[in-house]
């Protein structure tokens, strides 16, 4: 069995969920080539070393550059806050390795760009991290629309909706609440929220022509995390809606806040065919809510299909019908369908060119709430 | 145009249903029959005059006698509490009347049978206010069944839950709660509110041949309504489920009370069969869920019909698509049948004869529930 | 009883629910003032005379100067297509009448300031008929925002979905299908649909301030209902979305299309606020979501309120907890407030400054789709 | 760290759902006790070793005699077909080995007392693999029924529907398909599916004392899976429905089959209580609804509660709130609640005399479904 070593750089949240992915891949998804987590690089010396031993690293380090110049590492995996990602990325592809990046790739499209540039001199595979490709109902969706079950497509709506930031006393920055903080995240919920949802509509609908946008931040000022007695502007959007048009001539409509009472993954897209429907909610994941014109007209109406039988798109590699897999298993997938892709010699998606895509319309959002104009999205 | 002249006894909850129910059923479902609101009865001069000023009716009286010996009235609308049934029924019979009757049809099978009895000697139509029968949704089920949709029936369970008693300071009897009273209501839910659930059970899966059942009562003591200061025994049925053989082989599950919590008209029934499944709940009345085994595996689900449709029961005679009915809208439909069985000389169904089927399932359930042992159902 | 006579004008859809109004409200919603159904006027003597007949109209007319010549007309009530709704209602009103007009109010702004000056000149009251506002469950939400449970407002979001003109072989024009040709209509789903959703946000959450918009057309060409050999350009707005901002800071999203397949009426809106969050959709009207920060963490959860309980909006005059109502009710409780407003002497809303401020609203999205630009909403 | 060396005996569905857990506790949650993948026993060679090589064990077998002579394993996990749990279990315990069982815990209550009393005598901690107490919302709903939000409970219904046997073509017996085989898996549905509702309702409501019930094989006659020409009589429960009464009162209505179409995992229950009311859904499993009457009326309604925030029982040891997970998360709760007994040196429930409590229910039902007689449930 040939083995692929990783150096994951991130011990957070994401760090996390990609570990877990690395450790069971080959359980549920056997494959020539197995994952070997190598070396976990945080910040903190403690914590990386908690997190190492929790996870079953090999070795820990708190500096990235030193995992980058190791001949034995083979993947390099960006679980690290935004404005890191183009400089370890670019360095991991110059370094010869490949790369998965979390997302959003970049601080902005001139990053994102950069980085695509260097994937491309380095010729070596990467990936970035829109795990929600990777829920068997939403990758059910993308199959249908490609067997070409709902035709002309005259629809787009997605919203992903949270309300974790309400509470006015919640600190901002820090090592826990740095996406509240435009330097370290590059902007609020349009990189954090609205990315996923871009990444979907453009993997389901085709690119976007153009955008009008609004943002709002709700809470003007916060303290900060690590310095509680001081008050700081913030300076994220922490609600974001854009009106876009496709390429196709559909039109799409996209929200995202963190202040809506009750939300708390609330990732849903419809999309409205001429001859079908589809509707998903990420807080109902095992679901996908189906309606195809020519049924019967008597009986006629949104199905709502559990998405967990053999012929779904992963399950058959899970337990049996009617058996739902959680939230962590879109990252098990994700390393299943880029280990997929070494095997077979061919790239698979999202990469870094997807990446930039989506950071390409995240900047045209805001530029568009900053000029109030209507922005090419491409 | 013919007029038809009704005569209303009772003047309570139900009188206004089926009051409201003549007034307006040729405004959406024309006949050449006219129902003109004659005479109501009722028990209180002047809350009959009340109704009758409310409803539209040309007269009133608090004699029933007096009403059924009119020779202008052609159909006597029985909407009295259930120990008043049979003798009010079967004089109208012997007068001639045409007879529509609430549910239950009678305090038990032998008066049901009388009932029965006397509307063959007399010829005339008949039939039970089992309402639920025409909810579009409903009517669209016994459809989809006796289209053959879904093959084999294996399985049919109901249930019908309120919440309306569990305050154990709610009186007993009295004018408004005589429901509570044994020897006016005859039984508890079982009557009330299981007589539905079998009313549609015998309609759409047939017969049963046995049941065994258990009936709890859990305020044993109430006041009188119209006592207060008296506390007496509590001698219904305040819960009832029973399990039951249908003559096709499937099985059936019953279940009714007026002890859950939250549930307000949970009148709800799935019936599985080999091909397809159907499943109705009486709270959201508009729609009708329905899985079909054929459906491509990939997109298979329970759908969600609206059953509003132009090509849906009832549905071409209300507003358009897309709008919904209400509850009063069954008993419209009811007497729009009626009228047309007696414009087309046919009987129309739930006649006496299905009302005393009803009847004598409930008489099995009660006589299991105190022996403790299965019996006939028929 | 004081007889307040009806003048109404218009046969089709509206006619019909703005009939069945008056003959029901003081059924259900007693009151010293009985509207009279006195005359009907129509385009077509046939079509008028069976209107007539049918809803118990005493007079039917083809001449609608004539019926408002009448001294003997108290209100005149307007249903016929959006571009004679100005001219009837400033002729209504300078006759002295009061007026109860369809929505949207006008083909665009300056007709809806006409018909607004008419009615402060005539002092008479008016209303238009944003039916919505009178289902329960609306009022109920309406209700919960006066009483202060939501605080402060940061989103509102609204849909109003259809998919009957998917296919592209539906005429337009003509006298069914007025509403898809720009002359009669004004406008698209901007004036039919949108209209509703805009005036439902006024209510709940205030004035917007500005707009972004855009809008489409997808099917370009139709032959017309009255000459089907005719191909003709399709001038409407099939679909239109827009970005609103609220004076009181809020963030709107609002859309509307006839091409959402599977969507029949899918009307809905949610409210975000800082301490409840209410969702409301048109195909499940019984129901009202409420979703509570302050409540236990533990069993925190969105509520399905059964909106059908005496304490509700409306729901008293009704059946009893637990039936539902239809579609047609939020008219009769639209001619009930009405009545009310004229026993108390008071104006009830929403009246036609109210349709203006829609109109406004309509013209902005409408205009700023032409323009691509952000524009003022009032 | 001190090490528990785990030896399990089958390798089917089950025998991987455990083998995951052992794999993944330590990492959501750490415990001073680390199980070790000591020896894993099949009864095929290759079929083991694949087994082995896969989920990563030490060791494997095909005599799983030997493996609970091996005095270096602490602890024996049953994962065979029913038939053989009482034969290894009183060996393992009479080893001096701790015990984890699938359920059913045996073929009838003999064999479960037997089981029993060899666990008093050996007394070693054992465990029934009940794992849906195990599902964080059915977790919750214990915790709101011990707080006593529910007050006095009235009713308790539950069922479980699959759907996977109605093709008349399914063979019966062999590897796969041995829960169709009397003779191994002493039931049909009632041990397989009802065990599973019964345990839960012992646990939530408290001890039955006496049931009524009904079984039926729908298809009688199967073809045996290891020999396919030969058909076969099927001797087991297609479907088992049955009343209880509760000993603290409440009415209880329980029903299993593989026969609902469409259904593919629906084990539901729903406890109605004086002062609330609670409803699970396994198909929808990462939420609990929850009624509370204490509410405000004008708000009140079933709570959709997401049951994955950090204070919901089990889930601040994964994700984030609003993450949702699996089906096999229930046993990795499973191995790790068997760990926290272990270091607190308390039992942890279900052990074998819950194991056996639910058997004597399951024995009461088959038994009253021969007979036809109400059957003591204890």
């Amino acid at each position: 069995m040939k083995q692929l070593n990783i150096g994951l750089i991130g011990t957070g949240f994401m760090g996390r969920t990609h570990a877990n992915a690395y450790r069971q891949v080959n359980t549920f998804f056997p494959h020539a080539i197995e994952p070997v987590c190598k070396v976990v690089c945080g910040r903190s010396v403690t914590t990386t070393r908690d997190f190492g031993a929790r996870w079953g690293w090999q070795e820990t380090t708190t500096d990235w550059r030193s995992l980058i110049a190791r001949p034995d590492i083979d993947v390099v995996d960006i679980c690290t806050p935004n404005d890191s990602h183009a400089e370890i990325a670019i360095a991991a592809l110059e370094a010869g390795k490949m790369v998965m990046c979390e997302k959003p790739l970049a601080m902005n499209g001139g990053e994102a760009q950069r980085m695509v540039d260097a994937a491309a001199r380095s010729g070596r595979p990467t990936m970035v991290s829109f795990n929600y490709r990777r829920v068997p109902a939403v990758a059910l969706a993308k199959q249908l629309v490609d067997e070409g079950r709902l035709g002309r497509i005259f629809h787009y709506r997605a919203r992903y909706l949270q309300d974790w930031t309400i509470n006015p006393n919640l600190p901002q920055g820090g090592n826990t609440l740095w996406r509240l903080d435009a330097d370290t995240a590059g902007s609020g919920v349009t990189g954090d929220l609205l990315a996923h949802a871009i990444d979907l509509a453009l993997w389901l609908a085709g690119p976007m022509r153009e955008v009008t946008a609004m943002t709002e931040t709700f809470i003007r000022e916060r303290h900060l995390q690590d310095d509680p007695a001081t008050l700081k502007p913030v300076r994220i959007d922490d609600a974001c809606a854009f009106l876009a048009r496709f390429a196709n001539g559909a039109l799409g409509t996209f929200e995202s806040t963190r202040y809506a009472c009750g939300r708390k993954n609330h990732n849903t897209f419809e999309i409205n065919g001429e001859k079908a429907s589809i509707a998903f909610d990420l807080e109902d994941a095992h679901q996908l809510q189906f309606y195809q014109h020519s049924d019967d007209s008597l009986v006629r109406g949104f199905r709502t299909i559990g998405v967990w039988d053999g012929d779904h798109p992963y399950m058959k590699n899970w337990w049996v019908p009617g058996c739902a897999i959680g939230y962590e298993h879109t990252f098990i997938h994700q390393v299943a369908d880029f280990l997929d892709g070494l095997e077979a010699g061919e790239k698979r998606v999202p990469d870094f060119a997807d990446g930039l895509a989506t950071q390409l319309v995240c900047d045209a959002v805001l530029e568009s709430a900053r000029t109030r104009m209507w922005q090419q999205a491409t």
